[in-house]
């Protein structure tokens, strides 16, 4: 397979925007992202569109990338529509590299849009639990349900207290009032998170990530042409791999997670090890999944993710930054494109533009999305690892 | 990229099945399919998944595909959630393709699957009208109005009588009355075409292909590898093109459909002409479709489509057959399930395996399909080129 190198990210700041559509929100991420390329429009031969609620919340199904392509003055190119709900980006980013990659096509778009608000929230609430099966979530067991029982075997398991959980807030909240693309930017204190309502014990509503809608894109280019467009340094592709649920629960932590398994086998394909990762975008959809996905990901051992917070290692001057963009409960989680968003942050930490939250001299970023539950486990799980080319 | 060719198909009969969920439509493809192959289920390595409506129908949004591959017994692979409206099937195989063409896995299962029927149709009506663009549906131009627009656009140009439309109908009721996956298996007469309630002036209800459940499935393979599986003859992917509008409209007939366009560029990458292909699954989602589609396809010239099905060139023992299967108005046409379909009955004929509706000796086949509106063009359309191995 050729290589692929990322030449162009954009994205529309996170947030409640009931003036704007799906269409709205893609344009401006797709052009942000044509701009930063410095590429003609007419150069994107492919693009693969992530969206996972619309046909719930707007009624648009089937041909949602079309519409929001031909909005942007796109038409004409093949639309792969994809969804795999919080997933979703990581796996449209996966298809617009595989096109490239394969040598199908030279540039590719991937984009993530999402619109969550809209004058009906049971609607909304009702739309994100679909996501998962649909059969568990009406019995009351969709995500922060299941979420809150993971964290419940996690703290029994090595012996956290709400207030790891709540140090995750802090750093992201404090990250997100960094980020001019965040939703949340007022940081946040303890006492805050944990005295703030209780909303699946021991998840309170900060660590929860919100309702959000947002669009994000990247252009992936084949590397032996990419110098014709951008003079930017290049951010490489070193792997990316998704994988869905094995399905054998949680309760037993000596099973590897599905992140686990589709991390090792990112970093087996990158060369590299969790020790030469510089920064990491992960799923914070609850605060606690940040614990879990350090040592998940092998940022640390297991067991060791609640000193890991404790020490202020994942902070933005820390050894290993974790989330510099305020992560999903700050920057926002617009479910489909919240991988989008997460390619784009490591595309400008690795590139030295990302301002006042900007890590120091990262070569290596790791992004890790996931979403959906289907008895249980991650319907699918991504993990990317981009390299800054010398 | 490398050869990939069709290990084993798969499919669920087309119907009305209001006691079967999308899981159990879903197994019955995916296990055919492995059945066909003689391949361990361990094997496939990815999974594509195409539904159009499920979040609408059913409620089952974002991790569709994961929860019928689960109640397969296939969890554990990456799976992909595709949807591009009426063309989700060729998108889905186009997925797999490229996940064998490319060398990112060995073999790869396509997957198409849809529940449409339910308890409350006007929900059905309006969940299929949401595939297209959805500001213009709910102005009443849904695919009726649209496809009758675009007859009357053609019959005006060329002189056509809706008895050729009804010649269509006839000629794939009769197919479908031969086929054992088909929803409708009763030949109906020119006068019963005719005479059925009309739908969208010149569209009687028997030109437009109805409601209908179902699920069909493909299994790819490195062609290199192919022998460890099967012993039945290897059909080869020749062209697999997917295209979207370019949002021109149709009003002016000698610009070029996209259907036109994404056919001649997949015979330009199979290396032949239309004068090759010995049979055609093409997309009558409305009969008058098939005789506008015998001219994108090349396979007569423009205007001659009425002399063609006049002829009966098209019917099984014609020099061209095209829809043995019984096409979207007899077979049926479950939306997203559709290209998997048409999939299916192209490897069942290339194999020599389609019993009383069996096409003499062909070599190559051609899938064309398509789906949803954007500005009055297709949102997607595609072309699939396959060829028997010697």
């Amino acid at each position: 397979m050729r290589k692929v190198v990322i030449i162009g990210v954009g994205a529309h700041v996170c947030g409640k925007m009931l003036d704007k559509s799906l269409r709205d929100l893609g344009r401006v991420a797709i052009w942000d992202a044509i701009s930063d390329a410095t590429i003609d429009a007419k150069e994107i031969q492919v693009a693969y569109v992530s969206n996972s609620i619309a046909g719930l919340i707007t009624g648009q199904e089937g041909s949602r990338g079309q519409t929001v392509l031909r909005a942007s003055g796109l038409g004409g190119i093949p639309v792969i529509n994809v969804e795999n709900a919080c997933a979703g980006g990581s796996t449209a980013f996966r298809g617009a590299y595989l096109e490239v990659a394969s040598g199908a096509c030279d540039i590719a778009l991937a984009l993530g849009v999402e619109k969550m608000f809209c004058d009906d929230t049971p609607r909304v609430v009702r739309a994100i639990a679909s996501t998962s099966e649909i059969e568990l979530s009406k019995m009351g067991v969709q995500f922060t349900a299941l979420y809150a029982m993971h964290t419940r075997n996690y703290m029994q398991e090595y012996g956290l207290t709400p207030e790891h959980f709540a140090k995750v807030v802090v750093k992201n909240s404090y990250n997100g009032s960094l980020n001019p693309y965040a939703q949340h930017r007022t940081p946040l204190t303890i006492d805050q998170v944990l005295n703030s309502r209780m909303i699946s014990d021991p998840l309170t509503l900060y660590m929860c990530a919100s309702i959000s809608d947002g669009a994000a894109a990247a252009i992936l280019c084949a590397e032996d042409i990419a110098r014709q467009y951008t003079a930017k340094p290049l951010v490489e592709v070193s792997a990316c791999k998704l994988a869905s649920g094995v399905f054998r629960g949680r309760s037993d932590t000596t099973i590897p997670t599905l992140s686990e398994i589709v991390a090792q086998s990112a970093y087996k394909e990158a060369g590299i090890s969790p020790e030469d990762v510089d920064l990491a975008e992960v799923h914070d959809a609850m605060a606690p999944a940040e614990l879990m996905e350090y040592e998940e990901l092998g940022l640390c051992k297991k067991g060791e993710a609640a000193r890991m917070i404790d020490e202020g290692r994942t902070k933005i001057d820390g050894d290993i930054p974790v989330n510099p963009s305020g992560g999903l409960t700050a920057r926002g989680h617009p479910i489909g494109a919240t991988g989008l968003y997460q390619v784009a942050e490591c595309v400008w930490q690795l590139r030295g533009e990302a301002g006042k939250r900007q890590v120091h001299n990262p070569r290596v970023a790791l992004v890790q999305n996931r979403g959906g539950f289907v008895e249980g486990d991650d319907a699918a799980a991504a993990v990317i690892i981009l390299r800054r080319r010398a």
